[in-house]
């Protein structure tokens, strides 16, 4: 057994010396250093085909480029989100960005002068008109899934910080199961005679399962984005080699979100001798982190 | 102001006693009192539309019956939920029964034997193949809204113990905007040819929203049946007049399933002097606690 | 394997038998359920001697009869607690209670009123001047344990809900090792020339420890006090065969507060045949529900 | 109001570099950010007494040496701590060390090999034989205070690492209102006739947060600490200038831990203009960064 380093942080450390050093701690310091060494080896491994969750609201609190350029490097294969990221991620590319705010602030305040609070961000609702024009002037096709949905979205867009952007130039799938459970999906509901056919999603996402070689896992947030994945896992052969958990949930309540990875060994979804971490911390933190570690 | 009652729980008390004396209070056992308050007062008020979110896997947990019976005493006039409760449904209508099992069991153990584990519960894998039997049965036509296909299904059980059937029952609709991140979800999609229209059920909660004359939302988790009753509200004129929230998330990490509904006054989701309350407590607790206060 | 249990609440039923549902439940409400039981079997169990460890601020929430009332009736042999519930437990008895307040309060405007908030309940500080006169009109000898000074505060009070005066009536042991972190301990240090041994107070809870024919243990929230009373096991041959803990800690981050009992294990504070328990639940939802089933 | 940063994190970026982004970002990577900043202003700020709070078990976790760093570098002036990180200070200097293990061992198995377990980490229970020779070899007067006593124990030690050592040498009071809530405690109520003054603490704590031109206070994980250092400035016309609260605690179950920093404003420990931001997050993870910012 090794011993635990009584670690000592030098002058000028790089995240990826002070990662190293953290990996030879305890509790969730030890656990988040282990996830960046595990998301580095499914990196860096050919054969592995990177499923990555985000839930939350990711991008009002900074995180759009790190997700961006992981997309772009090829950090991220098959990407399944929240609508609320696919939003987000038009509103920025619209022009509208999200506001440093106050999680103490008036919310009848806020109301009147239209911002909306998410913690201790704010976005103005003017961006839900410039949304509403955007999504007018969109022509398509009925039938599409919501992976060539947002591929076309993707390509409308000019802003090449864009997430959408980004995965239709490289060819990243990404799937959104509660395509409906956003302000873009509220949009095109109230303005376009839609048809999406979010079975033929679910079919390519179990077929990317199924023709992997290997699959690793990395989940932010929990949610339906982990469950999505999760389940494409259990209905194939095939289960995570490597699986990354980055959450603020814990598992007594029961719900998935919490649940330890080691619970997915009983569903097939994780491989018995899979290289796994859940690490109890904010994404805001841990993806930074994570993202100096990898850079 | 009130003092804090120091209080001193009777012989024999019923819970409704407790409730009331847990009211005066401090911290959850206060703010759990309010919910009970809230939520009564919302089912007795004839004006007021419910909207209910339910996350998280409440079958497995037993909380089955609890909300089954409140879809058929009216005490719910919308139910959102995640895919997950309606393929728990699905398998108990079929007979496939949840088991108590061991939060520590060896999950190498259970995959051998063929159980799932959700926590401390657990399902035998067999039921899939008897979901599959089941799904292959069944005869519909394209293009019904999510809405639609889970009253058919309702229809098609005779457990009168199952949420589907009763809401079928009641015509109480249940939507489900990521119904194809669930077991039942993937049945359908590898055995047959289906087309839901998911667009129909956004318009159709939305209308919901739109015609309520009050409109009051409950809780349970957070999650994607939290942000798609929250979002109706947004984006029509009418905010909730009443809000109950039980969740074990917390505000600082940013999600919705965490978020204070304060926040949600900001967005035009909940009324300024709504009655509101978030209870950090598990549903498992709540849950029974409530329904024995409003029995 | 038994099946978990879909409950139904029936009308008017007693918080016994909603317990006796939630047992075959699953997640947390079937552990609250457990922990009743598993209490009732500690108090009908005349062999074994009960340490009661008291974190947080139980008082200013509303606990202090649930408290009382189970030293009274035998429930609590040994309690351990923070100073934080004695200075509170004073402040009632003369007279000032805890009032009921609001969690968004301005501090900024309750410090100029002179009231104190705890989360969402207000003490007013004229208390800490009734608290000093009260403690500059005591006679003490120097030496004294701090459970022989908390029985002599207790006899000295009027107050018949009072924690201190009843345990002090029932000889029952109340141990404080962080005695001088209080306003109590505060008002001592100022008022009066005081030597306390602790170290006394030590060797006594190691003592009732080592003579114990059976010991269990019931830890609401954590902290100091279950600290101190799973360390009086460890050194002495003795560990619990019962063990309850009621807290809103998880594992992950390493802190005992958080700790699952199992762990106590491998220190042998708790015995591998232990009946055992810890319940993911605020102390102010827990207690009086544990008190309505042991009522 | 500033835009919300979508932060890149560049190739080698340090963590400076890497802070100073996180800032301008939303939720508890803003926080921490934050944290780091507002330390490095206390440290900067020549005319505050720095006093910090330790809770938990971090030299089980590998903090040591960077706590150690902080007294040595004057970044502590007055350390208020539990009694388990003196003891785990001790046990290291006798040269018994943690070990990294694992939180899902059997701890039957852990038993019989002699390791106790804290989450992750073990200590074989040989290192209390070790601690009773040290401390059957103490001489030392009555009536010290727990101050004087922990520097008279910091001078025995050789161990240059050691935060005791440290702190003797630098003259930096260390307090522990819990003395007897810890492995050392025991050893020394069963070894020795020991009589300690721990009043004496409580006023020259008291002392220092009044002589103290300003105060800025640092808060890892809450607990004992946390209310120690609170309640002096309480009792002084001082209150805090800065305030930095690192803890994985959530505010509305009540307990001091996850309060939020501003209800002490309420009481007058805060002040209202203080710079002050709590951060969710694990230490384990948090000190490492704040560590490597600092350097």
């Amino acid at each position: 057994m090794k011993n635990v380093n009584q670690i000592r942080i030098p002058k000028e450390a790089s995240i990826k010396r002070i990662i190293n050093l953290m990996k030879d701690t305890g509790f969730n310091g030890k656990r988040l250093a282990k996830a960046c060494l595990i998301y580095e080896e499914m990196i860096k491994d050919s054969e592995c085909r990177k499923f990555f969750g985000l839930a939350g609201a990711m991008i009002p609190a900074g995180m759009r480029r790190i997700i961006r350029d992981w997309i772009n490097k090829g950090y991220i294969d098959v990407l399944v989100t929240t609508g609320a990221n696919l939003t987000h991620d038009l509103a920025e590319a619209l022009g509208y960005h999200h506001l440093q705010g106050d999680s103490q602030a008036s919310d009848k305040e806020l109301r009147k002068k239209g911002f909306n609070r998410i913690y201790d961000v704010y976005m103005h609702n003017e961006v839900y008109g410039a949304m509403e024009d955007f999504v007018q002037g969109l022509e398509f096709s009925s039938g599409m899934s919501v992976k060539e949905f947002i591929w076309f979205l993707g390509k409308k867009l000019k802003d090449d910080n864009s997430i959408m952007r980004t995965a239709a130039k490289k060819k990243v799938p990404i799937f959104c199961p509660a395509f409906t459970d956003c302000g873009l999906g509220i949009q095109l509901a109230l303005n376009k005679e839609i048809r999406i056919n979010q079975f033929k999603d679910l079919k390519e996402i179990i077929d990317l399962a199924w023709t992997a070689k290997k699959a690793g896992i990395i989940i932010i947030g929990g949610g339906v984005p982990k469950n999505h994945i999760m389940q494409a896992l259990q209905f194939t052969p095939k289960n995570a080699s490597y699986a990354v958990q980055i959450t603020t949930d814990t598992p007594s309540p029961g719900g998935l979100s919490g649940a330890e990875l080691r619970e997915g060994i009983s569903w097939g979804k994780i491989n018995q001798k899979a290289k796994r971490v859940e690490v109890l911390c904010d994404a805001t933190i841990a993806l930074p982190i994570m993202a100096g570690y990898l850079a």
